[in-house]
Formats: C-alpha cells, structure tokens, sequence
C-alpha cells in the first residue's frame, strides 16, 4: 500500500509545484488520510521541500480501522503539546521553504495567524481543493472498500426488515440498524442513520425522532457503514401493512422512475447536471419541481459527501471508476414521502455501464 | 427561556462594545446554540447594530432535543443557497455597521476571505472565546439539564453491571450503552462511548475495538448522555471475575484516591491548576507521574470539552456554578488500567460543597 500513497503524494506535489509553491500543507483529516494512510486526531500532512511529514499531536493509535500511517513517510510527534499545523509551518521553514500551501478552506483563521507568526518568511498560498479532486477518482483498492460497506448495509437493512417494526420508534430502529453495521464487520455508521415514518418519510437527512411506526405509514430508511474509511449510502422507502394506498403506489413509482434515469445517466464523460437533470425532470413534469433538495447525488469515498455534487449548477463531467450516489425523492408535507438511494460507480459501457453496489431490491415492499 | 437568550446576547453585546466592535458573527454551533436556543445546520447569529439575526440555510426543523430558536429573534433565511456566514456578513454592512468581530478560531480561512469580499466596507476584528467564556458559569436550568443527563448515564451504566459481560466485545458494550441511554431519554451519547477491557482498560478516550471481555480483566467504561444539547460524563473501572489481583486493588485504590483529592479540592476560588495538581500529585508520588493526561478534568456543557481545563499550566479560578469533570486515570501498558471519572457542579461550602452529578458507585466492583 505504501507505493499508493507515495504516488497520491506525487501527484499533489506536481499540482503544488504548477502552482508555484513546492510545499503544501494538508490539515483537513479526510484529506491527510488519503495521502499518508492514517489521521491521527488533529494530525497534519507536511509535503516538504527535503521531505514529507506526518505532524501528530500524540502518538497514533494502532487501530486498522483507522488506517496506518504509511511506514515511508516520517512521524514528527509534538512531546510538548501544541498545534501540528504551526509546528508543520515551523518544520517547512526549517526545510528552507519560502512558500506553503494551505487548505484555507479548512484551516481558522487564528490558525492560519499562528502559522503567519511561526514563520513570518513563509509565504502563505492557497491549496484550495487540490487534495478532494485528486480524491474523486477511486482505485479498484478503494472501490473494494465501498463494495464490501455496501453489502454491509445491504445485510443490516435486510435483517431489520425482517424484524416487526410497528410501534417501534425511529431512534430504536436507527440504534438497530447501527449495531447491525457493527455486527456486520462495519467499523461504524458512514453517517447517522436516517429513519423517518409517516409524515417525516421520504425528508433528506431527517434525523430520528420518537415517533413510532404505525400501519399505513411510509417508512424511509437511509443508511451507511464506513469500512476501512470509507463510507456508502443507501437508502429505501418501504410501507407499512398489507396494502398501500394508491397515492403511495403513484408517488414510489415516479421516484422509482426518476431515480432508475438518473442511475442510467450515469456514464463517463456525462455532465454532472445532465445526471442531475435525468433524475429532476421526471419529478419536474409530475408537478414536483418546487421544493426539491439542490442535488440528486453526490460523491463518496473517505467522507460521506463529496465532490462531484451532482446539482443543476454542478460543473463538470464524470469520469470512470467515480463513486456516486443517485437518491432522488418527493416530501408532502404532512402527508410524508418516498426517497431511493444507490451508491454506484460510473463505468464505461464496453464494462457493464455503472456497477451498483446497493443492492437490496427497489421493488415498494409492504411490511 | 427567551429572557435568558436575549440577556446572554446582551452580555456579549457589553463586551463587543468594549472592544470596540459593536456588531459580532458567531458561528461555532454550540456557542450559536447558547445565544440563540438553537443551532440549525450551519446557522450564524449576528448580533446586529439594530437587529440580531439568526441566519439559517434553510428553515429550522421543529427539534425540541434540537432547541427551539429564541422566538424573539428574526430568522433570516437564505432561500437560494448560500454561506450564511457570508450573507451575514452582507446585513451586518446594510445595517451600517462597520466593524465586526468574528470567530477566528472557528472561522475558516476561506469564509473569512469570502466575508471580506461581500463587505469590503466591514472592518473584521477578532470575537476571539468571548462566547466560551460566557458559558463557563451555568444557571440552574442548564445545570438541571446536566443532572437529568447524568441520571441517565447512570441508569445505563447500571444496566449494563447487571448483564452477562464476559465474551462481549468492546464495540458491542458501547453501543448497548448508547441504545441504553437514549432508552432512558437522552437526545443522543453526550460523546462516543468508550468500553475498554485488559490491557485497554485505563485508557483516557478508548475507542473500542473487537476484544472480547475475559475473567480477570480490569473493564474501564467512559459514557455521556446529552439532555437538551447538554453534556455529562461518568467513568468507572471494574474487574471481571470474582477476586481482583492484588495489583488491581493497589492500583485503584490509588487512582480512587487520587480522584477523590481533586473532587476535594473543587470549590469557588480555587485555581485550575490546584485541582489538578491534588489528583495528580496522589499519582505522581505514588511512581506514575510520567505518561499521565495532560489533564486531570474539564468543563462540561454545551460541548464535552470546554472550558476550564484542570491541567498543570491552567490560568484562572473555579466559580461557584461551573461544572467540571474530575478523571484522573493510570494505564500501565500491555496490563491496563484504572480511570475514574465524575462530573461535579462548583459548589461554595455553605451549600454544602461540590454537587456530584455522576451517583453511581466508585467502589471496585467485581463482576
């Protein structure tokens, strides 16, 4: 694996020297975890002049879950407390740097003071996302990571299927899902566990509340495991008794239909809005175009969103081997709603078109 | 309630005023939460020069957990998108102001950058912990609102004495405290529990792994419960099996002792770094003052870790009303450990001294 990182750390270290200064320093944890194996709490990732550093606070744990630092690159731990990321100013300065780039979109600006004032010679630049887009194309390493999270999530959401759900509330049912994940290998939820019934069903992001599950309702579940740091995201909208009624077989089919575009759009080279679009026009002509959440997708990976943001307003194009996921849906206020949620990774077409790593079935189940 | 958000706000108004800069953003969510009632999804309060603003990215969700905002405060809500950091940035200048103080210890580099562009006009100064400190004195409702917390934490934790411990995993405890905790009440953990066993027991901040628990370990246990966005901490060692080892009894009858030194020395006036030194001293001289914390307890509130911190180079003194945790601990490595954690209210001696929150017993129970 350390060849992995040593090559990621190349290939910022090309943009940084494009961008005329040949040091950079990376603090935001997802981002130092991609280039040196590990994050240890409040560690920075130096890209010196003379030599690459792991800046930590503390001795790293020994924990796989959280990944190991990569053994070619050197740990510099602080004995005496303070902040990684000055002593890492402090360290480029000593490297004969004259410039650092820093993710000013990460670090404070009380931060960025105590830099400026550790090392007045460095001159401060702006790394910007440099690392995250470096981030958006996954190797086949990293695509493992999110199929076997994935199936994961796919065993947790089956087993609690299985279970009787009626009269039980959100938060328990969210607290379940979550110790499945881990009985299932999980290091972890990829995001809090969304469970949403009745009139919350179908909300983005809807934290649980304690309402409980009641005959007739919708039930939306979206959920996730992080496996070796990487976290996936699926998400399901079920009802609850023997018969749905006829605006819930309607409202399921059009998400249904809009979600399935917006999975078929997605191929190499297609324009993030064109995904977007696919997915939003068939909630759009149904009268649903109001009040829908500013994207269909987004990226995963180390975080749970991130670039591409599939969005009308979105530039760019998808490339093979990006993990995205497509999750359309339609809220009624008081009434609730349905939302459909895959992770799945652009692929060409000469492999099969996109890969769906959710597979639990999309079929409207009567629980 | 709303009396008490608009009097915090008029206290924080006073010093601004002192230093000069009449209007403040405040964006680090927990202090947004005190001044406010409630911190919606990346939502800044400015405090304006005519008007204070709650400026939301989207309306508020209906959490009673969550908060609810102070109803006699304008919400201003972004309709199309947008950093709120930023469009307040923008009030704050079409209020006529032209100074602001900001977070810039919370603040990012690049939202300070994007706050400069809008308001060019606006003369950006440093608010600096003026918020944090305001919260380190709590009222009787906040303080009820940890003491509900921490009943909770100890329901849980003597739930879980009474189950089958041997051959469960570290990660299986924690999570069945955390269901436990929200069974009892609480809006969530206060932080992510920590289950430790044998040579991991006594480790301050533990994230639980796969061991099993075995007969003869020492079981450190570190849980929380959040009640009304409020954080409370309890921890306790215990020893698996029917007769502890003779250096399991030594070593926490010096850790019982050392934690009960500092819970001692809690009273209105007494300097941060005194307490401290009564729990660590009982420590030090016992042979184990090298690798110990750098501290030995903390503030609880609004955030887990707050201000005070009881450690050796801590400036101040303790008020009368400031909770804290006093959590001494000793971890021999490849053995384990011993941590004893209890959270407190400052007290003054005619009340009757230091309130404990955290009831459950600190003999050392064999299980």
């Amino acid at each position: 694996m350390s060849e992995v990182y040593a090559a990621r750390r190349a290939r910022l270290r090309e943009r940084c020297n494009a961008g005329g200064s040949p040091s950079a320093l990376v603090s935001r944890p997802a981002n130092v975890r991609y280039l040196a194996g590990a994050a240890p709490q409040g560690a920075v990732l130096l890209l010196g002049k003379s030599e690459d550093l792991l800046v930590c606070a503390a001795p790293p744990e020994d924990r796989p879950s959280e990944g190991r630092p990569d053994e070619n690159l050197r740990l510099h731990i602080l004995s005496g407390g303070g902040d990684p990321a000055v002593a890492a100013g402090d360290l480029a300065g000593s490297q004969g740097a004259d410039g650092l780039a820093v993710e000013e979109h990460h670090l404070t600006v009380a931060r960025h003071r105590a830099l400026t004032s550790v090392a007045p010679s460095l001159q401060l630049a702006d790394l910007g996302g440099a690392v995250e887009q470096l981030r958006v194309v996954k190797d086949e390493e990293e695509i493992s990571c999110l199929r076997i999270g994935a199936e994961i999530a796919d065993q947790a959401l089956g087993e609690l299927l299985e279970s009787i759900l009626v009269g039980r509330t959100e938060r328990h049912l969210a607290l379940e899902l979550e110790r499945r994940l881990v009985d299932h290998g999980a290091d972890g939820p990829g995001f809090p566990t969304s469970v949403a019934t009745g009139p919350n069903a179908g909300r983005r992001c809807h934290r649980p509340t304690d309402r409980r599950v009641e005959e007739g309702d919708f039930l939306s579940v979206c959920l996730g495991a992080t496996y070796r740091g990487y976290r996936c995201e699926i998400g399901r909208t079920f009802v609850i008794g023997t018969s749905p009624a006829d605006w819930q077989i309607e409202l399921y089919d059009l998400v249904f239909a809009a979600q399935r575009a917006g999975r078929e759009a997605l191929a190499p080279g297609a324009a993030y809005r064109e995904v977007d679009r696919a997915a939003r026009q068939v909630l759009d002509c149904a009268g649903y175009g109001e009040g829908l959440p500013p994207l269909t997708g987004h990226g995963v990976g180390l975080e749970i969103d991130e670039d591409p943001q599939l969005s009308p307003s979105a530039m760019g194009k998808l490339d093979a081997c990006v993990p995205v996921t497509v999750e359309p849906g339609v809220h009624l206020p008081g009434r609730g709603g349905v939302r459909i949620d895959d992770t799945l990774v652009v692929r060409p077409e000469a492999d099969g078109g996109p890969e769906l790593l959710t597979i639990t079935t999309k079929e409207l189940l009567a629980l």
